[in-house]
């Protein structure tokens, strides 16, 4: 078997994503599990499939926001709720595309403590490029970059390939056999799935994916 | 303080409530917490909020029973998948309430396990009734009881406060304190606040509950 892997699907509007974003990293490591960091926007998704859960009654909504401050108290981080919520991350997902793959989770990172901690726009340019000084990334390369075709359509072609796996919400993290596991609290059990530890029964039985 | 212990509010028809159902007496066991199980109609609060989010594509509704074919074998319990989706859960809610405090978590486990494991259908009195004798509960009193107004208003009365509460999904668990922690995976955790073992920051800069 090859080098054990996972990719992990990210949004930036996302507060899920933002805590697995805060956690992956340390919790790869300690397994000895690669990561493959892959931004998509998952609004495309939900323009097809309706819109995210979370919002879809105030007490979702409400419980969204709670769940995700008992876990930034958890991790030590404070929590600045986005206002609007969500916001929009098109240029900071061409930007993380734009980046070297090594500096992705840094800059994204950056990106996600401005907005979910410090409260800043995630649709502001900015705060993105702000992002990109604090990693010590080649600033005017990285924009400029994001700013070509290339880029763009590397991201739709990202987006489609999410669509194309099933994947519906952010984070999902995706084992090289394919399996998809959703959420900041499915981290372990995906990274454990990875390196075969899947518990007492194995793979038999489980529905269509 | 007073002893320590979590309300388990579930609803019958649904996978996450029995994964949950099978767990969450050895997890409070562990802990010294006490839970109180109550069931509740969620159909009741989908009707005002919108239907599940995990029956909106076909794509979250793969994942939901993917996801809960990984937990069983992780248990070591097979899983069939109920059909159709989901089930009415009216009578069983109705039994559950009308036995003693004492036997409503085997009471509720023998039913989901036969909606579940053994593919048996919930609305199926006959389920029902077998799950009693399983469990050595007198059944003529219980289904009598069951088909008291008493008992109708009861389970009424109690999915609206499960509602008040802002309960939107199953199972949910809450603290005495009146936290709220929605889903199987929140179990630990729930436990672990009731015993005010909340992870660094405590409780202060939470949004609106």
């Amino acid at each position: 078997m090859t080098e054990p892997m996972v990719t992990f699907w990210y949004e930036f509007s996302s507060p899920y994503a933002f805590l697995a974003a805060e956690r992956v990293e340390a919790l790869a490591a300690e397994r000895g599990v690669r990561t493959v960091w892959k931004p998509f926007l998952l609004g495309a998704i939900f323009r097809e499939q309706g819109p995210s859960a979370n919002l879809r009654s105030p007490q979702r909504t409400a419980y969204m926001w709670r769940d995700t401050q008992r876990w930034c108290d958890r991790l030590g981080l404070p929590l600045t709720i986005p206002d609007p919520f969500p916001q929009n991350g098109i240029f900071a997902s061409r930007v993380a595309l734009a980046v070297p793959d090594d500096e992705r989770p840094a800059f994204s990172r950056a990106v996600y403590r401005a907005v979910f901690c410090a409260g800043q726009k995630l649709a502001d340019e900015a705060v993105v490029t702000e992002a990109l000084r604090q990693t010590e990334i080649d600033l005017e390369t990285a924009v400029a970059a994001s700013r070509t075709d290339l880029v763009k359509n590397a991201l739709r072609k990202q987006t489609e390939e999410a669509q194309a796996r099933g994947i519906f919400g952010a984070p999902t993290i995706e084992t090289a056999d394919g399996e998809l596991f959703w959420g900041n609290d499915r981290l372990e059990e995906a990274l454990d799935w990875s390196l075969g530890r899947t518990g007492a029964a194995g793979r038999t039985g489980g529905p269509a994916r």
